[in-house]
């Protein structure tokens, strides 16, 4: 955490300064905005948080809702999505109040009593060790007050306005402000009024039932088969033994997925009330809280659960759904017309909770839209990278459903029905990269590179998030998670791998340095003036040599460059290798050393040689605004 | 974190509901009070912090100042402290926020040219892996920030009065509240303004000038030798390499010490002045900080500072001085009167900057009598537990004295009178576990037991700090460190380290379960009707068998306790062995099993086997009240 250089911070330094539109914000909505967010799930608010940190956006957030979540929803945060909250400042605290799930049992009937469920394996979670962060549940109502509470404290001071809803939205097709929202109050002090404003952009992550999809005429499609469960939050007093291990049962009587809470005496209990018909879904719906439990202690059987406090439970249906693209621009117009509205979320996909994708595939949606809409209103990129968030985002919502149905398809085979005993768990183990949130993997295109230098650093696959790895910082001798320096600022990291030379001394790596700060060719050139030097782009060196042989002030000015008002130097941009975890080992990079360049969502954009400066350079500039 | 098992709680789960005196607290100072502290900083901050979670005590505190302290003062913590932080739920907060020390270097005359300075070595922090926490610096503001909001979430909801002086004190011979404390405004709204207030108790945590420290007539002893220094803070921009490592810089020009603070930026420089005489006492106190950076780029040479942003400079002048007790009963009445009125931190201790302890020991001196409050003042305990206070801490605050003017004489020996040139690095890593804040081990008294069993976990020292080890939890296979589960709660830890046989069979681990709940010579029949069986004492048993092979259901009531007001059970007291760090292993436990008791403040009470329930129950007994 970098603070204190722009003057002494005496509070806490995760406040930062005010900024552009984040001084003296409005309370009141204004009646022009650059982007009008629809919702305060996790979608919605992941990109306000995303968008805070670009103050010379105006960025608003409504919510139907008269106040924040208090209950019930979604609970199931991936490894990629705490790994996220890491660079969001939370991921600490978040951990320390959630559950982990570090293993999942899975119950069958006893072959020797039907009647009775065993539990049939154990399986682990995380099993290859895809991240150094847990899998972890929690309300959703604290994610989002985790990403509200970084929008406020960031330079945009964002905040939700609570009690308003979308009416309608219309795109012209002209004009500054192009996207017009009609607005109404729709919780005190003034519910009914209305209020009409425009924006440049607008996100609509308002739910399954989405009004933004219906407005910009996207439909979603899919199996029209619902599937029903019972799903209750509660205190329970059972001798079942897995009462605090996510579980996976299945016995004669039914099903149910089991998941502990955060606190240490919560449960979510997923019911199975079946698929829906027209004949019987007037009944399912009307299912009671009594009836959910009888039939949960049938499944449970031997065991029994007594609830003894039941904060919050609903009936919970859902098909397999996705639209076929995630903004306003017709198919055959994208490249020709810059996208206006975007869906995100539940808006774009609804699928079963079984895999607890739902939160998670949708804060991706939401950190992927929220970047590109700083740089291009920041004047930092064109709009054409908006088009990239649908022709990214789509195809992963469409893996989506397409695991999630198999899995369903699995779950809901009896037990006589299965090819396997083990047909379940080595799906599951199987099959783990995805449910992680670590499968995503953008080809080719605008925002990322040829895979043609892959093989410079092969454990950081081109288009998948880059994984961390352990490094020394020079100036201080600290070891380090590289990947947990990445912050949500909206920055791209350019991580110069240095070959085997001395560090400062005339290098591939040194040449590198002078071109970065001196090259009309560079990224840094598309740069307005005024600026700090790593405003954009934080650009970091990564040594072979040991640290006691590096001294700072020796190195190129790249890598301590000078920011701030006072003018003081950033010490903090070199590393070398951790000697107990070689990094150039643990990741497969060349010893002759690599660019690795990552997008401010994490995800590598591509690989370079040290002297590939021209290519670099080539790669950003249809990224970058002429200016 | 445990929570939800009272009602759900929607928001942040460090927020406890408001018990006791708590609910409703005055914003006004009321006339009688259970406990007055004076003072906010670490002493005080503390011991408010522990006593938040006593809702039945009444507890002020008052701060002349008139709200928080913004700058300066003491910014090193040491590995005990993050470690107690941890206890009060911001050790992960704190370390992300501050500079984490992992290296000093120390700089000498270069014997080729004595004019210069150059790096003679570099020594590790923590070479022998004392703890798993960090040694840090972060201003005691920002301490003082996260104790504060600690006692202000906590049940007893206790915030700081600003802006209210103690004039005079006074302790009477008898009374419910024999403590009476005149109090002034010192602040706006109504400066001037006096008041009279009634106390059981009060702690003087007032600083090195202790008004309280006065008043009971107590004398700090020691050498009445005064040494000087230059105290920045400064954003420093530089071509010393060590900028951002803490240094040890000895030249012939003089002596600085270096060190690094948080936020990547900032630099606390400390440049000797010298020893006060009555001759240079003036014009040393009078030295401008452009004299101060002259001198101190001298010392650099031939390295050069330029201070661009300097929010705050000193002039501190230190000797090395104690007081004899740290209560307001003489030596010979001690055990015969009851001690009413307390000192912690500077009121008792002072001396130089250069070990990083004022913060430190003061906090440790703090913890040791808040607990103890509580447990008096809660009807627990009788009030002789208050005695243990001074005849802890005092010897501590001797060690610290000695240690510190060992260190300040090998500090001030010019290069050419050490004895060897590395007698400066071996003395800093020779003594490390001092400065560490891990060298404390208090004798066998009230409140430690007898050596007698130390042979049954060597790793445990009686009277040391409990140094926490791996252990695997049984009902979530959570990997976990047993001692992060010490919460500042003010309860005892009863860790049973079980014997091999089958977890929850015959054996002696349940018969000492058994023993726990139902034994009238248990600890637990003190406790009142009505409360959780663990509300004074936590329980917790380690397990030898693997965890595949241990159900919770299975277990004696004693390690499942019943909480709360729906009566859930709390599965989160059973543990085995990690098997990829065994505790048995890794803290000698004897394989027959062994009883470890650990004080509120983390400290190892007593060892003892499974089957010494008579002995366990004689060591609580003079320690809780009788009923």
């Amino acid at each position: 955490m970098q603070y204190h250089y722009e003057g002494y911070i005496s509070g806490d330094p995760r406040v930062s300064p005010a900024k552009g539109t984040g001084v003296g914000r409005p309370e009141e909505i204004p009646d022009t905005m650059d982007v009008l967010i629809v919702g305060t799930g996790p979608a919605g608010a992941i990109t306000a948080a995303q968008l805070s940190q670009f103050p010379s956006v105006t960025t608003r957030v409504i919510e139907r809702r008269g106040g924040r979540l208090e209950l019930g929803r979604a609970d199931g945060v991936s490894v990629r999505s705490v790994e996220s909250f890491k660079a969001f400042g939370f991921a600490g605290r978040i951990m320390d109040e959630a559950y982990r799930i570090t293993e999942t049992g899975f119950w069958s009937p006893d072959p020797a009593n039907p009647a009775n469920i065993v539990r049939s394996s154990r399986t682990p979670d995380d099993p290859t060790g895809l991240s150094e962060f847990w899998h972890i549940t929690v309300s959703q109502a604290r994610v989002a007050d985790y990403l509200f509470e970084y929008a406020a404290n960031a330079p945009a001071r964002i905040r939700p306005d609570y009690g308003w809803e979308l009416t309608s939205v219309t795109v012209e097709d002209s004009g500054e402000y192009p996207v017009v929202a009609h607005l109404r109050r729709s919780s005190y002090p003034s519910e009914g009024r209305e209020k009409v404003v425009r924006a440049k952009y607008m996100l609509g992550a308002d739910g399954a039932h989405s009004l933004v999809r219906a407005q910009i005429g996207r439909k979603m499609e899919g199996t029209s088969s619902m599937h029903a469960w019972g799903v209750i939050d509660a205190l329970v007093v059972t001798d079942f033994p897995d009462l605090r291990r996510k579980a996976i049962i299945q016995s004669e009587a039914g099903s149910i997925l089991w998941i502990p809470r955060e606190g240490g005496h919560l449960t979510r209990i997923y019911v199975d009330l079946g698929v829906l018909t027209e004949e019987n879904a007037r009944t399912i719906r009307a299912t009671s809280l009594d009836t959910v439990v009888a039939h949960g202690n049938e499944i449970l059987h031997p065991y029994s659960m007594k609830l003894v406090d039941v904060p919050w439970h609903s009936i919970y249906e859902v098909g397999h759904r996705v639209t076929d693209k995630f903004d306003n621009v017709p198919a055959e117009a994208t490249g020709k017309v810059i996208p206006r509205v975007f869906i995100a979320g539940d808006a774009c996909h609804t699928h079963s909770a079984k895999a607890g994708q739902g939160m998670n595939v949708s804060m991706q949606d939401g950190w992927n839209l929220g970047w590109k809409l700083g740089w291009v209103l920041d004047g930092r990129s064109p709009a054409s990278l908006l088009d990239t968030y649908s022709a990214e985002r789509q195809p992963i919502a469409q893996d989506l459903i397409d695991f999630d149905r198999k899995w369903s398809d699995i779950m809901a085979k009896k037990p006589e029905e299965l090819t396997d005993p083990n047909e379940r768990e080595a799906f599951y183990v199987g099959t783990w990269e995805f449910p992680s949130g670590m499968a995503t993997k953008y080809p080719p295109a605008l925002l990322v590179g040829t895979l043609d230098h892959q093989d410079l650093a092969t454990g950081f696959p081109i288009g998948k998030r880059f994984k961390s790895a352990a490094v020394m910082r020079v100036c201080d001798s600290n070891p380090l998670q590289l990947g947990h320096l990445h912050l949500a600022d909206g920055r791209w990291r350019i991580y110069v791998f240095a070959d085997p030379a001395a560090a400062g001394g005339p290098s591939p790596t040194t040449d590198f340095a002078t071109w970065w700060t001196t090259s009309p060719d560079s990224p840094l050139a598309a740069m307005p003036a005024g600026l700090d030097a790593d405003d954009w782009f934080d650009l970091l060196v990564i040594y072979q040599t040991p640290l006691e042989e590096i001294e700072v002030p020796d190195l190129p000015g790249a890598f301590r460059p000078v920011m701030g008002p006072f003018k003081v130097e950033d010490w903090e941009k070199a590393f070398t290798i951790d000697p107990a975890d070689d990094i150039f080992e643990a990741r497969g990079i060349s010893r002759d050393g690599a660019i690795v360049v990552v997008r401010p969502d994490e995800y590598v954009a591509g690989i370079w040689p040290l002297t590939a400066h021209a290519e670099l350079g080539a790669f950003f500039k249809p990224i970058l605004s002429v200016n």
